[in-house]
């Protein structure tokens, strides 16, 4: 739409890296596919941040996507990071820790570059999990253990609104007295000025094409917005109004 | 002990405040009781900074401690936090969320107040879930979602090692494929230089007086240490001998 603000912007933003009882990335080939091929690339520079042993999730990646056609390098073999980054034809951030991920992008400084390639350059960009997270505004809403310190919870920002992956829904026979992921949501939807929360279930994502947002997969989306209940959204749904809503503010 | 660098301290640190079926901490009625009776407690001064209705939390706490004899008053209710701290006979810091929690006590700058009071002056300190995790070194293993930022993940310290409360074991029958608390624990014990994490699940205690932190309930609770298994602990069990390791390093 010529009335974005990012009319180049491409995300292909995952819920979760594997489906039960698929392989790794497997149930989403065909997303991926087509995401990555609409653009032509050939190269896909990955962030392994998330997990400890770069070079063996970096390993994984290739074995997934190699066989598609796509050849990956790992971030963390460049020297010099954002050179890297403001050469890649294509970014993918895979999941594990969410804190761990924020915080290697902090110290190695690569936010800019990464927000600039993808939202100037169009240059498509694929989270899973963690690397969904990252994506949007803040981790406020991510489902990880906080096992380090970043020195912000803000991240990419590259959607105004934040994500909650591997939405679980509430086990209505469960006796357990932790807090149930809607009333984790919730709360986060009572700090003041939050951005709304789209909690996507596994094998669910969103596609983002400027300022449409494409809810794919089998299963519905929640979208959290301030004291109202949670709103279910079907599969299909532009939660492009996201992008409009939030710039009017 | 004599050898005790803090050999007045008086903890009793709960994994949850409410255990299924029954009501707000009515499954450690007895545990309470004893602990506030041994010190000949009337008043105990309660932190509701976890959740963000204060008043109404702090009256919940009222009608639940008021008839074992206890009076109950809220820290968000004294001008001065810190005198209110030196003055209390005892502490108790309850559930909700730990990040707004810990967040609440950097805020009101009451951290070192609340320490010295416990680890000095060997008033009683009683925390519940939440309350339990600023208790210790960290927050770096509680189960909330981030959704404020404090300044520093870094806690009460009143124990060196670190608590995951409502430890709740893998369900074999799972396919949702987020971790385990099992891999996140496991994952935190994999960042450098942290400390070990004594895993207590539902209706589960440490009753820490001086070097001696005995464990309550029903179940065995869990010891994380490096990356050796995780090994289970039955009940009666004094955690003290890491009070001695983790002096000794
Ligand atoms: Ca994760
Ligand atoms: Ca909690």
């Amino acid at each position: 739409m010529s009335s974005s603000p990012y009319p180049a912007r491409q995300l292909l933003l995952l819920s979760n890296s594997t489906l039960h009882p698929g392989g790794y990335l497997e149930y989403a080939q065909g997303y991926i596919k087509d995401f990555l091929g609409r653009s032509a690339v050939k190269k896909v520079l990955f962030v392994p941040f998330a997990l400890r042993d770069h070079q063996g999730y970096t390993d994984k990646v290739k074995a997934a996507l190699g066989p598609w056609g796509f050849q990956v390098e790992g971030l963390h073999d460049f020297a010099d990071k954002c050179q890297a980054v403001n050469s890649a034809q294509a970014i993918f951030i895979g999941g594990g820790n969410t804190f761990q991920l924020l915080k290697g992008l902090y110290d190695f400084q690569v936010l800019e570059a990464i927000r600039s390639r993808v939202l100037d350059h169009g240059i498509p960009y694929m989270g899973s999990s963690a690397g969904t997270n990252v994506s949007t505004k803040s981790i406020h809403t991510t489902n990880d253990m906080p096992i380090v310190f970043p020195p912000s919870f803000e991240a990419l920002n590259l959607v105004p609104f934040n994500i909650n992956p591997h939405y679980l829904d509430t086990d209505p026979n469960s006796t357990h007295k932790g807090e149930t992921r809607e009333e984790r949501i919730r709360q986060y939807q009572q700090v003041p000025g939050v951005p709304p929360v789209v909690a996507l279930r596994e094998g669910s994502l969103l596609e983002v094409t400027g300022d449409h947002a494409i809810l794919k997969g089998q299963l519905e989306a929640l979208l959290f917005r301030g004291d109202a209940e949670p709103r279910s959204y079907p599969t299909g749904t532009d939660f492009g109004f996201l992008f409009q809503e939030l710039k009017a503010q």
